[in-house]
């Protein structure tokens, strides 16, 4: 049965290439996601992949956001660095204007910040680097969304800082029973099977829950849904993702 | 014997240190030049560092440029690398948006565009790096003006792509008859007494002219002229040049 | 026909992933070569993908070789810079001992040096460069062979330095008439026919010939064959190349 | 009064600059130290400079030691990253490796290993990380002794493995009443006065007591002192311990 009038946007991290090392199918990403958290070049992504995945971007009307990370290309930023928060603030600052330059060469703009892995996941409890990402969002545009996880220390100082706040879930990654990420270096802390993440989605977006990895249902809230783009099958899940929105009536669009 | 209304702008290079290693005494030549040649993180410069000088410079209100150059951390961009154009000039604009989001935080901005080091060499001939960095710098913004040597192929593609150019002379450095730099690798590249020093500077905003490495004047031309703030004795030979300046009635002025 | 007593050696480039992302499948490849080409950390190559692969390759009994580079992750070490001869060579020495000991703890050792890119091609002509390297692998080792192109500036550096050279052509790439490799940079620069360069590969090692890009027939010698890793199907190309040898008789040995 | 027959080993961080970025003066210290932890190009120190550092000890006769610490340039190695312990292993390998290829080529070679910076400090509690350089350093060899606080998760697992362990304590820096280091983050963690540390370092030696920072006197364990080389005034300090410890009759010499 069609739900009328529900709509999600759809988010991938995408630009995370380096140099001759690609990673994911970025343009077949962009046909599905309407959001695309481009990389800045800390964790990920060179400038001229940049450009060209913020052009791709611009090419479908598929909005750009700014995936700060930590300065490890040699990890991914999936590892946490114990920066110094004011490092860490005017390292998202860098990272957010080199991308806008990027983004507004090609023809579109940063319309919001997502950071990304490590950083991510630190911020949901450290809260000087909490703070020093919201400070750096702010610095640049207090206008600019911060997509994140509800109830981190993130989303508390970005709110204290005026900042708009996107709640966000993820399709693929199984969650605890007290709301966080199962950690990569876990097993089965990602789910491979298309159907069950495009229903699993669903709940998310109908019902706001999800079941937890002890079995348990969770309460969840998801203005946006990331789907992966690098991992084996991504392109195929993310479509079945889109795919089961639609036929059951949910509009897949950017948050407002 | 003063000479009325005559000004000529003095630019440094600054925030070239990074991490913990530090190149020069950012805050000194602050009290001295006009414009700031900021490095933007590719052959120095890191962001919290670069987002300190940003502030000096505005508190000062000495101008803000962007210091672009390779991608070279190691070997500061002296190197030439063979960088494609269509790379080069997304690099470029990542640096020029990366300091600027970081000017901007601290109440300035970015005001114009100056090539570094082995980039600033290579693209006197170099036309296809040369064209790059113009067109990124348009692709930024067109209202930005670039600082580099008169005559080049950066100029003609500068002036090509609708960009204002700034012609620059270099107080310390030794030049060639042909009106080219002494290279760094060279013995007497780089002069060291500060007198000496003043009165060339004087001959270059005055008489527009100045004594090549064999002894012949050449003619040259410096709207703006930069005075090094990483040599021994740096601090001391730029206040030498704007004492002297003063005493001859030049007035020390950003370029307008 | 088959051709008794006569081998050759087959090197490809491994261990040229960089932290998350990867290159070519260095697994299946080194089932059909019989010399490693183990990046450095320099242009590709994070510690512990290296060390998977140096003790992938000591399982095989593959013998592994130092790949060294142009500090240059964001080029793949494939562009020319001009860095000083002294500094280059200390990076050569560096890489060699970071592979060896990564070798060692596999349980093998590096048993010979090529030189990787836009530096193997650079020192075919520059003298400082190709000495630079020679002085390097000297001072690690003397006892070193080194892989390169016959009648460069390397070879004679090297041989001067009173190390063994070893020969090497490509198997997938096209000539020039002059015998120097036609740049990436140009179009039909690598052949893709697997059964063509198989072929190619043939004549390489018995008649000591490979047709250049005009058509025009040249010499070349060949005590060792580069078949690529991380070109689109690179495993069946050189599968190929090693069918079409043993069905000639042609051993696929490591150099002597 | 003189104490004869007692002996120290002094050591220094030394080749900690990069590129065109010096710190301290390493000759200075080569006068006056017995070893020198040497940087291996992860935190600092790039392969021409570290070449540099590495004859200059050989010339004196000074030991060297790997002083290896996490991929970190922009933190200089003081951020704790939370690296795989199979990733920093590998990782250490690399770094002692090239040292050792470096050191060689001077005429000396590596003799010892010693963390740096926020790996120093993590590996006192953090046993996977601190297993990870154990298990690395014997990878290379087991026979290199390692540097390090005693009592630590590292030299638990260094003994664990094998390895010979040489007790380490800081001439200027101050302690906790549990033995630990004051964090640098801390006011009053670095001691300025020679004097002072002269006769502090003289307490260690004599009588393995220290008084931490709440003026109880605690145990220290003491086979080699580590005099810092980069903090203002480092070289005036490390002479005046040098001197006091002749005038008790200390000698300084390399650890046995």
């Amino acid at each position: 049965m069609a739900v009328p009038g529900v709509s999600v946007d759809l988010n991938a991290d995408l630009g995370e290439g380096f140099g001759v090392w690609s990673l994911g199918d970025d343009d077949a990403m962009l046909d599905i996601v309407t959001s695309a958290n481009v990389a800045c070049g800390f964790h990920a992504g060179d400038p001229v992949g940049l450009l060209r995945v913020c052009r791709a971007a611009a090419d479908r009307g598929v909005r750009i956001g700014a995936q700060v990370g930590y300065r490890d290309l040699a990890g991914f930023g999936r590892r946490f660095i114990d920066v110094d928060p004011e490092e860490l603030s005017a390292e998202v600052i860098y990272q957010i204007g080199a991308l806008s330059a990027l983004a507004a060469a090609a023809g579109s703009a940063v319309s919001y910040v997502k950071p990304h892995g490590a950083l991510y996941n630190s911020i949901v409890t450290h809260e000087g680097q909490a703070q020093a990402v919201a400070a750096a969002v702010r610095a640049v545009d207090p206008g600019l969304p911060v997509l994140g996880p509800a109830g981190s220390a993130f989303f508390e100082a970005a709110e204290a800082a005026g900042l708009r706040t996107v709640s966000e879930a993820f399709a693929d990654r199984a969650y605890r029973p007290d709301g966080a990420l199962v950690s990569r270096r876990e097993p089965r802390a990602v789910l491979h099977d298309a159907d069950e993440i495009a229903e699993r989605v669903l709940g998310m977006v109908l019902d706001g829950r999800v079941v937890a990895q002890d079995g348990s249902p969770i309460s969840i809230s998801a203005e946006s849904v990331c789907v992966h783009g690098d991992s084996p099958g991504a392109v195929q899940i993310a479509a079945a993702i889109r795919a089961r929105l639609r036929e059951r009536g949910v509009i897949a669009a950017p948050f407002s």
